[in-house]
């Protein structure tokens, strides 16, 4: 895993070393000496990872951090603060200005890799996703999730060597945090998955072995993407490395302060809550793609997809499958004497009946204006017509809705059904059903009619 | 990175120790004795990476390694395959029954675990797309797309220390694959981005910097993901475990057996192919949930987030914005008369004028049947108005077609704007756009009209 890092600092000296050190491990380096140029730099270059010193003459290292985290263009980019003294402060000052770790000098080479490299990993999923979304959305939808992850507080699993040290963090933690403490690492990873926004794991005992429990967190799927807290001693580096190259979201020293506890934990957070939404956005915008807006149900292009699978299973195994093309009779009357609005509750309460009647595995597709076509796999032509028959009775006993102060109204459908054939194409099964439909229209509407196949051509069956 | 790793031998011995050395590292590991046992817990376990031994009586690894890759629920999963001997025979049946990797007994520890953390890392994004693909659209989806990437050859850019040993390689590789050789490594890493499926490294020479070049390649998001396969010596195991750390995608050992390159070339393509096509799908999905299917112009969904963003940027920096409803006049006429193809035809050469008519920076929507709405960002009302004005006019002059055998048809179009206006909602304004269209309507069709806005109501000027 490689990048490219800004390195800031307004010392020419510190810069060569820092640069030195991360070129002889392969990482592409640029520099900036002071936070206006840093800014620019990372507005234009966007760089993977900036290490930024806190202590610069005219802009200093918070603020900078501040307008690169305030800039959507430069907020997705993790900050590394390098500070001169080891100072708590400086470091909630910097979490709180939005930054993403902290290092002290003079910079300890093992804690910086491994700092780099988990920031690195971190950062790569939620890069592809939001390009991802953004090709399909434009940057400005990602910003706003962004905007939106400020979360406050949230729940907390905490592994402590006994039940009095949990307490003492719960403590340190304060109110705006729920936590319930274990000191049985095998409890931990069994119900870290239940609802959990965070999780704290003492590293520094010998009760129970903490990085184990950081790599089974991070292998088992449920958990993958739960934050992990570690708390070390602050010179067992090691272990530090050893938890962030595990999987191990970012590390606290002991004795834990409890204004960089809540810093680190709320960072983590609203870095989990942006995750989340966006891997949520995105899940939502590809159903989005093959469902109708105003139904609910399948679009044309998830019918398209699933009739050919269909047509392969058939082809493979001869599972038989049947479609259905239904059509509300008379529907522009509805439109054209109560309006689209009325028109559109109507379709919107036959899509309800039409999830009622037909089974789970049945797929329910708005194929035009007053068009819905069902696919049924494994059905024969004899029950997939007794199930459009049943819908049909269905919707000719119901009262429709079609507002305040009107009077409910009754529709019928009528409706085409057709078997899966051998080396028949998509086309060719729809316009089958689509015949059957046209016949029932023609025998007087508000009723079903199934196609039967033959080799040679298709015959009808009221 | 951590994961859950499948350990499948036949000699419990072997088990014992490999387990051992995984679990020394953190990993999560899981065990079966045979081929059949393999399989079904790849099935039910869903592990991150499998190594499989090749020599087990029954079913040996070669038709386990097809039998996995040849089952849509465990061909994701990386195999690689444990050789009694270094035969590079034994490899190349490997890879053509779809194995990942190779490590030959006895096992080296540090090139496992390169060889495994170079997977997990590898796979853990794919897994992460692949995951969000099938929760809008099912599985199948991604199973075909494994099933298409089927390639075969590609242009391949070999960076060798000598035209003749580039020659040499190219020769080797066979005439599916067309090779552009060089032997500067900065040449390389400016063409690596115009086309190429796969580089070729030598990581054996003093004449330039292989590693060097690895990690330029996987910093520069334009060769982010392009593979890279690096030839090293036999004993230069510290240079491949370098090599796959920086993201180097596949070793080869020199001397290059010809059998080999080819189908670690061909694995390596293959995982491209389906990779791009991965991306392809989510990004026109994506791309889908916020477009018109008939028109191509941008749906509701669309509108109504782009409003929303004007909103907030006329809100913060007033920046004037204007909205038009745009509505072919009598369209239902067009529909009853000649039939919803010859409708359909003519919203699409609307579609198609509008798109001409317009900036590139304005929204161009289809709001409903043959409702139209243009969002013009940073416009003022007059400025907007003379557009809609010239969009009315090329619409009067326009002779739609509606088909072979049909004349030619005309239509016009009416329209109403609005501008922004603090503390007015989206569909406030939406509201004030629809009045004026109204107007326009009544007024006798075939004009625009811009409603004029003032603290306390809207007038209209036609």
């Amino acid at each position: 895993m490689t990048g490219r890092i800004l390195v800031v600092d307004d010392m020419e000296p510190n810069i060569r070393v820092l640069s030195a050190k991360l070129e002889a491990e392969y990482y592409e380096v640029l520099t900036a000496n002071s936070g206006a140029t840093a800014i620019m730099m990372a507005r234009e270059q966007r760089p993977d990872l900036i290490l930024l010193d806190v202590m610069m003459p005219q802009m200093d290292g918070f603020e900078t951090c501040r307008r690169l985290k305030a800039d959507p263009i430069t907020q997705h980019i993790p900050v590394v603060m390098v500070t001169a003294l080891d100072q708590q402060t400086d470091r909630v000052d910097g979490l709180q200005a939005g930054a993403d770790d902290f290092l002290s000098k003079p910079i300890d080479d093992i804690a910086l890799f491994a700092r780099v490299r988990s920031l690195l990993r971190l950062n790569s999923v939620m890069d592809e996703l939001r390009s991802h979304l953004n090709n399909g959305q434009g940057t400005d939808a990602t910003n706003k999730l962004m905007a939106l992850s400020k979360q406050t507080g949230g729940k907390v699993l905490v592994v402590e060597e006994s039940e009095r040290f949990g307490n003492r963090i719960a403590e340190k933690l304060g109110k705006s945090f729920s936590c319930q403490i274990t000191t049985d690492p095998k409890v931990a990873s069994t119900i870290a998955a239940t609802g959990f926004d965070l999780i704290l794991i003492n590293l520094a005992t010998d009760l129970f072995d903490g990085l184990r429990l950081c790599a089974r967190l991070r292998a088992d799927e449920a958990t993958r993407q739960l934050p992990i807290l570690c708390m070390v001693d602050a010179q067992a580096k090691d272990r530090s490395v050893r938890a962030l190259d595990l999987g191990a979201n970012d590390i606290l020293e002991r004795p834990v302060d409890r204004h960089e506890l809540r810093a680190r934990c709320q960072t983590l957070l609203q870095r989990r809550v942006y995750a989340a939404q966006l891997r949520e956005n995105i899940d939502l915008s590809l159903e989005m793609a093959f469902s109708d807006q105003l139904t609910g149900l399948f679009n044309r292009r998830h019918l398209d997809i699933k009739l050919e699978e269909l047509q392969v299973r058939f082809n493979d195994n001869k599972e038989p499958s049947v479609v259905l093309i239904a059509d509300i009779d008379h529907f522009k009357q509805v439109n054209d004497t109560w309006g689209h609005v009325a028109g559109d509750m109507v379709l919107q309460q036959l899509a309800d009946i039409m999830c009622e009647s037909f089974r789970a595995i049945d797929i329910i597709c708005r194929y035009g204006g007053e068009e819905f076509v069902v696919l049924m796999p494994d059905a024969s032509l004899d029950s997939a017509k007794s199930a459009a028959e049943r819908f049909r009775q269905v919707i000719a006993a119901t009262s429709f809705d079609i507002g305040q102060a009107k009077e409910p109204i009754r529709i019928s459908v009528s409706g085409g059904l057709a078997a899966l054939q051998a080396e028949q194409s998509a086309k060719q099964i729809l316009s089958r059903a689509d015949a059957a439909l046209y016949h029932a229209k023609k025998n007087g509407r508000n009723q079903m009619i199934a196609a039967i196949s033959s080799k040679k051509d298709t015959k009808l069956t009221g």
